[in-house]
C-alpha cells in the first residue's frame, strides 16, 4: 500500500473507532452492541446492533458533533495484548464473542485499542496522535443503512453508520460535489429524462430497450466507429446469436464461459447457446476457405448483440446488462503482421474515436497469471509471446502503462483502455486482444510464399466494449448535452405564436430536408414553456420564430451551451450547423 | 378445379396409367407389384415394387419409348365397377389388396378403368381419347426415386418414377427450360459460388454466416427500404432478443408459437424465449408513456433477427431458416388512421421497393378461418371489422386480388403480397397487417380529443418479409446479376501488365474515394483469366489498363449487361457510374 494510501486508511480506521465511542456515548454503552467498524472506499462505517432502538439519517448529525467534541480528548492510543477469557469478559457482547473465538481459534493474539477513554477489539492500524492529526471538518456521516451481520441473511439485521473521511476539508468537499453531479448524472435518471431506453418487467430486468431517441445514439456511434474502421479496410460480416454447443466446445467456451451462457434445448434434442461473445462464429465465416498469406490480414468488423446469464443481483443500469452490442471486429493475420495490425487500431480508431469525445485514456496491458493455469487455453510459451509483443508495442509507442496480471481473457492477453471521464472517474472501455489460441484450436492456416500452410493469429477489436456499457459512461460524461452530431434532437423550432407557424415550419423543413434532426414545436404554449422544455432535453440548438424574426427574414438562434447567438438567416444557420455536425464538435 | 387445369390433370392420370402398362410390358406383369400413380405439378409418378430388379434413371428411356409406341392403342377407355372379391382375385397383389380393402371399407364403389389392354384400379379422371388426345412429345420420364409404400418409413421402400408433362410439346420444353434456368440460379449454388454466406456444421443448420459480400447486399436492401421509410417519418428501435416467458404470456405467443419458441431457462431457473417476432417488444416500448392522440401514430423500425425452433427436416437455404432477419416496422395509432398509414406504405414503400427489381406484385387478403376460431386471438366481431378495413382499400385502389381464407397471422388479418419472379414463379414477399387484438391484450391506449382514453391499433409491416429469405429469391430473380448499387464488387481495375498497375492503381483510389466498391486486380495472370474472373463473379463493370490506354489518358469501360463501351476518361466513368448508383438501376 502506498504512503498516502495507508495514512488515509489509518484515518479512517480512527474515525470508525471515534463513531463507535460517540454512538456509545449517546446511546449508553450497556444498550447497545458494538460489532465491527472498517475503512472502506471514501471513508468508513461501524455496524451496530440497537437493540430496539431504530436510528435513522435524522441522528447523524447529533453523533457527528459528538466525534467532533471528544476528538480533542483521542491525544494517542494504548494498545493491550489480552486473554481470550479477559477479552470474553471484557465484551459482554455475542458478535464480539464469535470474533474473538475465531482470533483464538486461528492461533492470532488478541488485541486491544484504547483512545480517549475508548477501548475496542481491533489489530491496530490507526493514527497516532487523533486529536493532532484529524482535521475535524475533513470527515461527515453519510448514511444509515441495515446490514446483516457479517452480511449473511441469516443473521440479525444491524444498523450501519456510513461516515466520509479525506485528509482535508477541501477534499472531502471535493468528493461530495463530485458525488452530488455524479448522482445528477446518472445514466438511469437521464436515460428516463431523456427518453433514450426503458426496461420493461415482462422483458426482465437487464435487458434495455432502446426508445427512436436512444435509437440514434447507438446507430450515430457505431456509424463512426465503421467511418474510422473502413478506412483501414474492414469489411462488414453478419452472424447468428445462437450456435450450437459444438463450436463452443470447440472453442473452449463451453468449458471457460459455461455459467454465463444462455442454453437451448431445441425441440428435437439439440444442445444451442446464445453466443456471450463472437470469435468463434467469426472463425467459421473466416474458415470457409484456404487463404493465401497475399489475402491476408482479413478484417471483419460486426457490431452484433451478445448475451450473458448474469445473475439478477449484479445487473445495474446499462453498466451491467444481460444483452449487449458489441461493436467487435476480428483480423486474421499472420504473426509478422501483428504489430503493424494493432498499431493502426489503435491510431485510427481509438485515439481519435475517446479523443473526440475530450477522454482521457490510460493503458492496462491485461497478462495471464501463471499461477493460475487453469483459467487460460494455451501454453505459458504463446502466452510469453504474445504478451511480450503487445508490451513491445506500448513501449516502442512511449504509453504510460500499468501491467494488470490475471486481466487476460481466457484466450489471450489484452491491451484495455482505461477512459478517465469528466468527472475524473476512471473506465475500462475499448479492448484489443492477441490470441493465439484460437486460431490454433480452429487450426487456421495461411499458404504462406512457401507454399506451405502457415499458422496464423487472430486480433479482437472492440472499440466501444460494449455499445450500452459506453453509452451509460458516455451520458454521465457529458451530462447528457450529447455533441451536436450525435444529439437525439439537434434543433428545435420554435414559433412564438400560431401565426408564426408558417414561417417556422418552412425554417424547419429546410433543416429537415438537410438531414438536421430538427424538430417543430406547435404546442399552444408560451415561448418560455418551449425554451424550457428544449432546455430540459438538452437539445443543442432552438431557434426562435417571433414577429421581429420574420420582419427581418432571419430567426433568433440560442445554443444549449453558448446561450444566445442572435438573429442569423436561415441559410447561415444551416451551414453553421452542417458545419458543426460534420466536424464532430 | 378450372377447364384447363382439370384437362391438364386428366392428361397426367392417364399418362400414369400409360406409364405403369409400359413398365408392365417391359419387366413383365408377374414379376412386378404396380401400387399407385397420381397426377402431381408438372406431372405425374408411379410407385412400382420391382422386387429384386433394380430400376434407375438409364431404364428411363426404354420406358419412355415403349409409352410413345403403345399410345397409338389408347384409343379409349373401359370402365367397370366390380366386387371387392373380384377385385382382389384380379389384382393379387398386396398393395392393391390394401387399397382394395380400404375402399369397400368406407363403402365406396370399387371401379376399374382398362385402355390399351391394361386394366388398373382407378377411380377415373382421364382424358378420353389419349391416341388422339395427347402428343407423344409432350411428355417424358424425369427420373427415378426410391419411396415409402405410403409415405411411412415403416413400409416397403419402392420405386417411384417420375414423369413430366403438358399439352404441348412447347410447354414441356419451357417447363425444362425454366427448370435447368432455375438450377443454374439456385441461390444455395450462387451464394456459394459469389461468396455471399456460408453454413457451419459447427454453428448448425438453418443458421447462415454471412461474408463480408453478402452483408453488403443485406445492409445495402435494409438500407434503401429505411430510406423509404424515413420519408415517412419511421423512427428506428432497438430490442433485445430474447424475453422472459411473461411477455408471450400476456400476448399470446407463449401459447399460439409453443412449439417454435427457442427457450431458454436461466441460472437462476427463470423462463426466457427467444423472439419469434417482434411485436411485443415494440409494445413494450411503445407502452414507456401514456400517448396524447396528438402524438399518434408512432411509427417505430426494427431491422432485427427472429428465431423460430424449425425441425431440421425442414430447412432450406435461405428459404427456411432458424434464425432470419425481419425489416419489421409497427405503427400504433388510431382506427381511423388505419386507410392513411396502410396506404402510404404500400405506395411509398413496397411498390417502389418491388418495382425496383422488376417484380410484379399480386395481392392476397389474408383471412382468418372462420371454422377454426380457436387459431385466433379474439372476437369475430372485431376480425370481420379488420378485415373490412383492408378489403376495402385493396377495392378503393382497384388492386387485383384474391382472399386466402385461413392465412391470416393469429392476431389479425394481412395484406400479402406476391412477387412473380423473372422465371414467372410467385413469392409470398412483404405483407402488412391489421391487428386489433395485441393493443387489447396490453391495454394500449391515447388520450383522445375528449380527454378519454381510447384504445388505440397496430399495423405490423415488414417489406421483405425476412431479408435472408428475399435475398433467397432476389438472388435467383437477377441470378446473382446484382444490379449496380447493390452488386458487392461495382467495378474491377485490371491492369494488362504490371507496368501498367501505377495508372491502374490511381483510377481504384478515384473509384474508392468516391465510395464505389472497387477491386484492384494485379494478380500475376493475363487479361483474358484477369475478364474471366470477373465475369464469373459477376461484376457490372470492369476497366482494362494498357498501353493505349495510358497513352490516351482514358481507360476501356466493359459491363457485364451491355459488353464493351470503349475508351472513356476516367471523369466520365466516375460520374457515369455514380449516377448509375444514384438511379439504383
Amino acid at each position: 500500500m502506498e504512503k498516502k494510501e495507508e495514512k488515509l486508511n489509518n484515518l479512517r480506521h480512527t474515525l470508525a473507532h471515534l463513531l463507535a465511542s460517540a454512538v456509545g456515548e449517546i446511546y449508553k454503552f450497556d444498550k447497545i452492541k458494538l460489532t465491527l467498524g472498517p475503512a472502506i472506499e471514501n471513508g468508513f462505517y461501524y455496524d451496530i446492533d440497537f437493540g430496539e432502538e431504530k436510528i435513522s439519517d435524522s441522528a447523524l448529525q447529533k453523533i457527528e458533533d459528538r466525534m467532533r467534541k471528544i476528538l480533542p480528548k483521542w491525544t494517542d492510543w494504548q494498545h493491550k495484548e489480552i486473554s481470550k477469557e479477559e477479552a470474553l469478559a471484557f465484551f459482554k457482547n455475542e458478535y464480539k464473542a464469535e470474533l474473538i473465538n475465531e482470533i483464538s481459534d486461528r492461533g492470532e493474539k488478541i488485541t486491544t485499542y484504547t483512545c480517549g477513554g475508548f477501548t475496542d477489539l481491533c489489530r491496530g492500524g490507526h493514527l497516532e496522535h487523533p486529536a493532532q492529526e484529524i482535521d475535524p471538518l475533513s470527515f461527515k456521516l453519510d448514511r444509515v443503512a441495515g446490514a446483516y451481520w457479517r452480511g449473511d441473511e441469516k443473521n440479525k439485521m444491524l444498523t450501519r453508520i456510513y461516515g466520509l473521511a479525506f485528509e482535508t476539508k477541501k477534499e472531502l468537499e471535493a468528493y461530495l460535489t463530485q458525488r452530488e453531479e455524479a448522482e445528477k448524472r446518472d445514466h438511469k435518471k437521464l436515460g428516463k429524462e431523456l427518453d433514450l431506453f426503458v426496461f420493461s418487467e415482462l422483458v426482465g430486468s437487464g435487458l434495455p430497450l432502446w426508445t427512436p431517441k436512444g435509437t440514434i445514439l447507438r446507430n450515430l456511434l457505431d456509424d463512426y466507429i465503421w467511418e474510422l474502421r473502413k478506412k483501414l479496410d474492414y469489411m462488414k460480416v453478419e452472424i447468428p446469436h445462437i450456435t450450437k454447443k459444438e463450436l463452443y466446445e470447440k472453442s473452449g467456451h463451453w468449458d471457460k464461459f459455461k455459467n454465463e451462457l444462455f442454453r437451448i434445448t431445441t425441440r428435437e434434442g439439440h444442445e444451442f447457446a446464445m453466443k456471450p461473445m463472437n470469435c468463434p462464429h467469426h472463425i467459421q465465416i473466416f474458415d470457409r476457405k484456404q487463404w493465401s498469406y497475399k489475402e491476408l490480414p482479413q478484417r471483419y468488423a460486426n457490431s452484433t448483440t451478445c448475451y450473458r446469464d448474469e445473475q439478477t443481483g449484479e445487473l445495474s443500469g446499462l453498466s451491467r446488462v444481460r444483452a449487449f452490442t458489441q461493436d467487435d471486429a476480428h483480423v486474421f493475420c499472420r504473426m509478422i503482421q501483428v504489430k503493424k495490425e494493432l498499431g493502426e487500431i489503435w491510431d485510427k480508431v481509438v485515439e481519435p474515436f475517446y479523443k473526440s469525445f475530450g477522454f482521457n485514456l490510460k493503458l492496462r496491458l491485461s497478462l495471464h497469471d501463471p499461477a493460475h493455469p487453469e483459467k487460460y487455453l494455451g501454453d505459458a510459451k504463446s502466452w510469453e509471446h504474445a504478451e511480450s509483443v503487445l508490451r513491445e508495442l506500448a513501449q516502442e509507442r512511449k504509453t504510460e502503462f500499468f501491467e494488470g496480471v490475471g486481466e487476460a481473457a481466457f484466450y489471450g492477453p489484452k491491451l484495455d483502455f482505461m477512459a478517465t471521464d469528466s468527472l475524473g472517474r476512471q473506465w475500462q472501455v475499448a479492448t484489443i486482444q492477441l490470441d493465439m489460441n484460437q486460431p490454433e484450436r480452429f487450426d487456421l492456416t495461411c499458404v504462406n510464399e512457401k507454399g506451405e500452410k502457415e499458422r496464423i493469429v487472430m486480433i479482437h477489436a472492440a472499440i466501444m466494449g460494449s455499445i450500452d456499457r459506453f453509452l451509460s459512461i458516455l451520458i454521465e460524461h457529458v451530462a447528457g448535452n450529447f455533441p451536436l452530431w450525435l444529439a437525439p434532437v439537434q434543433v428545435k423550432v420554435i414559433p412564438v405564436r400560431t401565426s408564426h407557424n408558417e414561417y417556422a415550419k418552412k425554417v424547419f423543413e429546410m433543416l429537415k430536408e438537410n438531414n438536421v434532426r430538427a424538430e417543430f414545436d406547435d404546442a399552444e404554449e408560451n415561448l418560455g414553456t418551449k425554451v424550457r422544455d428544449a432546455k430540459n432535453n438538452k437539445i443543442p440548438y432552438w431557434i426562435v420564430v417571433g414577429d421581429k424574426e420574420i420582419e427581418a427574414d432571419k430567426v433568433t438562434l440560442e445554443s444549449r451551451d453558448k446561450g444566445q447567438l442572435g438573429q442569423i438567416s436561415k441559410e447561415e444557420i444551416l451551414s453553421k450547423l452542417l458545419e458543426e455536425i460534420k466536424n464532430k464538435k
